[in-house]
C-alpha cells in the first residue's frame, strides 16, 4: 500500500501547476518505464501495482529499477483506482525528474525540428516519436506549445521523450536568429504557399518550423524563416494534419 | 426547439448500433457540415444552435441547405446542452445518410490504401484526411479496423470522409484477391522488415496494406502479399506512428 503523501504527490503530477512546482512528471506502461530506466533521465521512483508484480516483464523492470538503486513502491487495488490517469492503468509507471535543458544542450551539428503553437497533445507526442524514429534529436519548443510533460504529450511519444534533446524556449524567434548566426542553420518552414518539399536543397543543418493547424507559422517567426516549402497536393483536403506534415519533412530531411 | 423525438433520435446516432440500424451518422461543425452538404452524400438534416443562427458562416450553409431542399432546424440551448458529443458544440450538425458501397465503387484506375486493424479513431480520420489531400479516394477497411462513422473519426477527417470513396470488407483477404485477380493491382505492404521504400517500382495501381499498430499486418492477410517495405529508421524509436508511416507512403507512391 502506498502512502497517503505519496497518492496525492501523484495525483498532483497530473496538473501542470504542480508538474512545474515538483519538477516532475510521471510516465505509465512498461515500455516508458523501461524508456525512462535506460534513459540519462534521473527516476525517483517507480510505482507497481500489487496485481501485477509477479509478471516477468515487470520483474525485469523492477530488478533494473533496483541496480540503479530507484525506489519501487507497490500500490493496492485501492491505489490504483485512486492514481490511474486512463481507463486502463498499464500496471507500473514511474516519477521522472523534469531535466533543465537550455539551448546549449542542443546538438548544432545536425537538424532542428522546431514547433510554433503544436496545442494538440497527441501531436506533439507523435513528432517527437516520428523524429526519433528518423534520428532527428532536437526539438525546439515555442511558447504556444502544449506542455511536453503533459501525459498525454508523453504517452504519444511512445517512450521517444526520454531519446531527444526537448528544449523549451520563451523567445523562438530570438532562439532561431541565434540558431542562424551562432550555429549556421537555414531556417525553413513548412507553408500551405511555398517552394515545392522535393525543391529543398539539401543540407545539413535545417531548422524545421511547423506552425499551428489552425493560424499556421505566427508572424513573428515568419520574418525569421529563410525558406518556405509546400508539400505538394492533388485532392480536396484543405491542409494535411501538422504531425503527417512534420513525418513527410523528417524523412525528407533526414 | 427541437422535439424530443428528434433528440433521442441524435442521441442514439451517437452509438454505432443505431447508427447502423438507422443507416445514418453526424457530422459536427461548419467544415464538416458544409462538405456534407456540398457532396453527393445525402444530408437528412441540419440542425443549428439557435444561439449561432445569425453569423455568417451559418448562414451561408442555412441558405445552402434550403436551396436543396434539406431540412433546418434550431435547437435552443437546453437542446445544445442534450445533443452535443464533444464539450465544445460547434454550434452546427448536419444527420447525413450512410450511403451503400462495395467494391465496384472503387475507382479501379488508380491507388487503394488499404487497411487492416485500425482501432484508434484519430489514425483512422488522419489517414482518410491525408489521402484526400494527396488525391488518393480509395479506402478499404478491413473488419477489424475501426467504424468509420464513429463520430471522432469524422471529426478527424477533417470532412474528407465526403471526398474518399471508403469501402468497408467482411473479408479483406478476398477482396485483396480479387483486386489483384480481376484489376490488375499490385498488393504491398508496410512492415517493419521489408525492402526501403526508395526501392519501391513505380506502378500505377497499388493497393497499401497497412496493418494495426499493436500487431502490424495480420498472418492471412500477409499471404496475399506481393511487396514489403519498410520506411527506413535511424533512431531509438521502434516504430512509427500509423498515420505516420501511411502519410510518407501515399506521399511516395501520388
Amino acid at each position: 500500500m502506498l502512502e497517503t503523501s505519496v497518492l496525492k504527490h501523484i495525483a498532483k503530477l497530473q496538473q501542470k501547476k504542480y508538474r512545474k512546482e515538483f519538477g516532475e512528471f510521471f510516465v505509465e506502461g512498461i515500455k516508458g518505464v523501461s524508456e525512462a530506466l535506460d534513459s540519462e533521465f534521473e527516476v525517483i521512483a517507480v510505482i507497481v501495482d500489487s496485481n501485477v508484480r509477479e509478471e516477468e516483464k515487470i520483474q525485469k523492470i523492477i530488478r533494473t529499477a533496483e541496480e540503479i538503486e530507484v525506489e519501487v513502491m507497490f500500490a493496492s487495488a485501492k491505489d490504483v483506482e485512486a492514481i490511474k490517469s486512463t481507463e486502463t492503468f498499464p500496471g507500473i509507471m514511474a516519477i521522472v525528474e523534469i531535466p533543465e535543458m537550455s539551448l546549449d544542450d542542443l546538438d548544432t551539428e545536425s537538424h532542428i525540428i522546431a514547433l510554433d503553437g503544436i496545442t494538440d497533445p497527441g501531436n506533439l507526442g507523435t513528432i517527437i516519436r516520428t523524429a526519433d524514429w528518423f534520428g532527428i534529436t532536437n526539438i525546439l519548443l515555442g511558447p504556444g506549445c502544449v506542455e511536453l510533460y503533459n501525459e498525454k504529450v508523453v504517452r504519444s511519444t511512445m517512450g521517444s521523450v526520454f531519446h531527444e534533446n526537448v528544449v523549451f524556449t520563451h523567445d523562438l524567434e530570438k532562439s532561431l536568429e541565434e540558431l542562424r548566426e551562432e550555429s549556421g542553420y537555414t531556417i525553413a518552414s513548412l507553408e500551405l504557399q511555398g517552394d515545392p518539399l522535393g525543391k529543398m536543397e539539401k543540407k545539413k543543418k535545417y531548422v524545421f518550423v511547423f506552425g499551428s493547424e489552425s493560424h499556421g507559422v505566427s508572424e513573428d517567426i515568419q520574418k525569421q524563416v529563410d525558406a518556405r516549402y509546400t508539400i505538394p497536393g492533388k485532392g480536396q483536403a484543405e491542409s494535411l494534419n501538422v504531425a503527417i506534415a512534420a513525418g513527410i519533412v523528417m524523412k525528407e530531411i533526414s
